[in-house]
């Protein structure tokens, strides 16, 4: 069993990144961090997500509205964002206050700067297999990994377990594109699904993305398959200072034996998700420039 | 065995489609349809397409601008379409001349009078499971048939033979979406799937859309399995006066007597098309007249 090693992958990429940005001559690709409120789980994303642009040379532009803001000031500032040329990408962290419709909002950045990918046209673009779009950065993240480590996956049978608008719909349209390093067959499984592991058990490549602690257990694994775990979930721990422990989708301890190759939770998807985001930046401010 | 009869369910929609739209006060829907050149199948689609218009009370309105026109050209024709405000849908018809960008005129056409539902947002709508935008009418027309005969895809295993853009993908977002009828355990096969006839075999619904004549073959189908045929393909005949017969990408003759339920070919899928853009047109105006 080899784990795959996502603090790795993304620190390789990141170095990637600050060279290509190191070669740009004039303006800094530039992306602009909207946060709304103070909910600790985004305030940490953000700053990740700010440490991460400083580092590989990428000016970030934090924009913190306040919790209050209205549906219609936010798309104000998200059309002087858009309109702005001194940005190349947008991304408003989600969870957004539930006065505020998530999806208009996603809608509402440009599609040339969305960078997390959430538009629905950059959707759209996947299934086109159109490369000037911007693929949300968790199933970027996780053919990314794939292709690093070696995995191939034409022909295979990669089966994806959930069927979220921003894991398992687009990484299942992305194993399917029929290019090199994808052209999977691909099998999309859910909540509705009868005889689920008699389904997973067929899976050359299971990529888990379901939010459900350890839910995938060894009998529903193929002994040499290579395994995805998507999950962060917190599981009760008094053992822990903090009171919890994070654990994936997949029972580790039992699956990884099995598998050919594995990913941890956490260090595997996970820290994959800032690095497509400065790639995606990267991408918009190239893109941007190639249009000026 | 049960044929679906795509003539009588397409029939039935049309009926439903008239009755109300003569319950309409003032100006009746419209379909703009664009027809670029003189290609034989073109000619008789979109004549199939204004003679169902004129029946259900839908106003067409048939422009055909020369074989020789520019993409800038097309464009601006399009660009008039979707500023008039008598037009509530448009229709391309496909295959245009080889020096014009199909895809880029699809993404022309404005995403609210997109009836043919090939607009790169109309698509990321399906994956959003938004009803707002427009399904392609092979895709909705497939769905319409399962439902109308009795096929609850929940929990069932739908396995789409086929990736393509038009038919594969949009039909396979659609059964996995979490809806009434829907709900499906979804496999997408291709030319790159290995060891195809043991998935194919899992279906429970099996949708061959890959456009190769008589492709399924018994081996291929579990026994009471509902089978739908997206296929229309010319087989040469020499016995037959034009010389070729129709085709679906089932070999009907041995496949049909394990079936539950099967369309034929012609008279599955192929009479549901025209229902569908009637009925996507209907719906535009719909949108249309509520937001205006």
């Amino acid at each position: 069993m080899e784990l795959i090693d996502g603090n790795h992958i993304a620190g390789a990429i990141i170095a990637e990144l600050k060279a290509e940005i190191a070669t740009l001559p004039g303006r800094k690709p530039c992306i602009a961090l909207v946060r709304v409120g103070e909910d600790p789980a985004s305030v940490s994303y953000v700053k990740k997500k700010e440490k991460t642009a400083v580092e590989i040379g990428v000016t970030s532009r934090v924009i913190l509205p306040p919790i209050g803001i209205t549906q219609s000031e936010l798309f104000a500032l998200i059309d002087d964002l858009n309109a702005d040329p001194a940005v190349d990408g947008i991304l408003v962290q989600s969870p957004l206050p539930k006065t505020i419709e998530e999806v208009a909002v996603f809608r509402r950045v440009a599609p040339h700067k969305d960078v997390d990918g959430f538009n629905t046209i950059n959707l759209g673009k996947i299934a086109q297999e159109d490369e000037t779009g911007f693929v949300a950065c968790t199933p970027a993240g996780i053919i990314e990994l794939l292709a690093r480590s070696g995995v191939d996956l034409k022909g295979r049978h990669v089966v994806v377990l959930g069927r979220s608008l921003i894991v398992g719909k687009p990484v299942a349209l992305l194993a399917l594109q029929k290019k090199a390093g994808a052209n999977a067959t691909v099998t999309i499984c859910h909540s509705a699904t009868t005889n689920l592991p008699a389904i997973t058990r067929q899976a050359d490549v299971l990529i888990a993305a379901i939010g459900r602690a350890e839910f995938v257990t060894a009998d529903m694994v193929k002994p040499g398959a290579v395994v995805i775990d998507v999950g962060i979930n917190r599981v009760a721990d008094p053992t822990r200072k903090n009171g919890y422990r994070l654990t994936g989708d997949v029972q580790f301890a039992t699956v990884a034996p099995l598998c050919a190759k594995i990913t941890p939770v956490p260090g595997g998807v996970g820290p994959m998700t800032v690095a497509m985001l400065m790639r995606n930046t990267v991408k918009a401010f190239r893109l941007g420039a190639a249009s000026r």
